[in-house]
């Protein structure tokens, strides 16, 4: 049968100051279209039956999501007793699958991204689940590069092994986020697309490759499969799952698997991965700003402004984030945003937990 | 005898969004020694008697200093129906001061600016009253310039006519806020001071002076003057001063009398004109950011950040203004910050009167 299974553990520090401890990045409204997380579900609902829907996470964001999301209702759950990355989050979902469904069919889909052409995404999974069925392939997603991103991944295709399905090739190698030089070299190959982290394969298939490259997590796991329905299973998976290392799955698998297959897609893709991307992604009026709440300018373009009550008034200013948080304000330039991510840890430095 | 007139009718509408209709410029703390006005009235109370000190100013502004400041209460008051510039209020000053005292000698001072070296100061003040006690000389103190600045008016000092007092010149010309190229011809030259808008004359020599080159202004004003301490004071004073048309006393005077001095004097001044400025004139980190309240930066330098208890947090920020006024906050990078005064042109005409 076929799952689907949502990675949604993280808190997204680099959308400080709305992305807290208590209220992660997949829970809000960035895009002004409702939670990233209830985007995310709400595109494969259709395609994957209730009683299938995984939402990997740990048990404060599943509080959180119940509270949130009347969604969440239809989900269930799997929880992480802590953040260890995406491969041993993969196989304590794979372990649970099969304890139900040996034939089990995971689509892994991160719960943080955006996506555009629901229907062209829906294609492209459905392509890779027939790949991925009855083989031993491991299939992702591959996206129509639009510019040289210095932000993503990159996956090269092997252009001379088209599959018996469409636009799936075989992939020659994952390649890490690169720098502007080398992005431009992708982009102009022809041969590169972006990394979107989405992933289809069966479920046994990928604990058997956990075997063959990550032999000690496997083994993990497997401890903590024997213990699933037991009274044990919690404490198991916490002591277990808190020994693993943290590793991801791209690392620790995609990059030494022998059969790796991309689906090529062109829907309109996006990581959201920092607030210039928000800027990006939203409407801009003629100036170039995004504005939300009580805001004023002068003289001023390309901006993002998330304001509250409190009015928000820009004289001359160009390309910043500024974003009202009601107990604090991030003003930054857009280009800087990536930086958000040490100001959090500033403030936990510094002990100012009141605002993590 | 000799009273000092501390003109106080403005709002400094360049200091928005601290500086509003019912918090004016003069009543604000902007350098943390105190209200400018506070800071104007302290530098003169040890030289001028109690019941000579005047503040020109509206009723609104008078009941705020009265409830602001323990100071108002040893100052008197001359109240302005409405602002008319300084030519009528100057000259609304001295027909007050005649009507006590025929030989009043008048100490012009603006309520906003900041002053270092106050025994200077008040050095240089004497020396020019000094010199106008008995004459028709009406006196100014220029600034000895410490850069080429284009936010200053200048006054060609000229050389060859010095006077028999310390540091004493006649005035060859008086020039507007020059350009940068002019504003470095006039620094290199050696003959150029700033005009810092502070006078001293006579009250009777101003008023012949207001007949000579303003004999519109003057009429009105003799037909107020006629009407003090008459029970139609307060109505003549609101219809006439209403009628004259607003001109600067720089302007309609100064530039065309034939008998004006300048003491060259090198105490620190400053208009304290812009939020630049106050960038300019409080201390500094070592990275060149001036805060207060509840602020942290993430590599950021040669900012003004006047926060509240909301925390604002700046991360690859340079040399940008950001003042939180509670229910607004004003972002602008420091070299715009002349344009502020358009953000508040804006929010008028677009009605958001709370804001103003």
């Amino acid at each position: 049968m076929l799952h689907s299974v949502i990675m949604a553990g993280g808190v997204g520090v680099r959308f400080w100051p709305l992305s807290r401890r208590r209220q992660p990045k997949q829970l809000l409204d960035l895009l002004g279209e409702g939670t990233l997380i209830e985007q995310t579900v709400a595109r494969i609902e259709p395609i994957i039956p209730k009683g299938q829907r995984w939402i990997v996470t740990n048990r404060e964001q599943m509080a959180m999501f119940r509270e949130a999301a009347p969604e969440a209702r239809d989900q269930r759950f799997i929880l992480e007793p802590m953040g260890r990355n995406t491969a041993p989050a993969i196989g304590l979902a794979a372990i649970h699958l099969l304890s139900e469904d040996p034939d089990a069919v995971m689509i892994v889909l991160p719960a943080d991204h955006r996506i555009e052409n629901i229907e062209e995404f829906r294609r492209c999974l459905m392509t890779a689940v027939d790949l991925v069925s009855n083989s031993d392939i491991l299939a992702t997603i591959g996206i129509e590069p639009t510019r040289p991103e210095t932000g993503y991944g990159y996956i090269q295709v092997d252009r001379s092994s088209k599959l018996p399905a469409e636009n799936a090739f075989r992939v020659k190698t994952f390649a890490e986020k690169p720098n502007m030089e080398l992005a431009r070299r992708f982009f102009e190959s022809g041969e590169f697309v972006w990394n979107s982290g989405i992933f289809i394969w069966r479920a046994d298939v990928i604990m058997q490759q956990l075997a063959e490259h990550l032999p000690q997590w496997y083994s993990g796991l497997q401890e903590i499969a024997g213990a699933l329905g037991t009274p044990q299973e919690d404490e198991v998976t916490k002591q277990i799952f808190g020994s693993l290392k943290g590793i991801s799955i791209d690392y620790g698998v995609m990059e030494r698997a022998p059969r790796v297959v991309v689906v090529r897609s062109t829907f309109r893709w996006s990581d959201v991965g920092s607030w210039d991307e928000v800027w990006r992604l939203i409407e801009q009026d003629a100036d170039g700003n995004s504005c939300r709440g009580n805001t004023e300018m002068v003289d001023s373009r390309n901006n993002l402004v998330l304001a509250r009550d409190k009015l928000v008034a820009l004289v001359g200013v160009k390309d910043l984030i500024v974003v009202d948080a009601g107990d604090a304000i991030l003003i930054c330039p857009r280009d800087e945003s990536q930086q958000v991510r040490a100001m959090v840890e500033q403030l936990a430095k510094t002990g100012r937990e009141e605002y993590l």
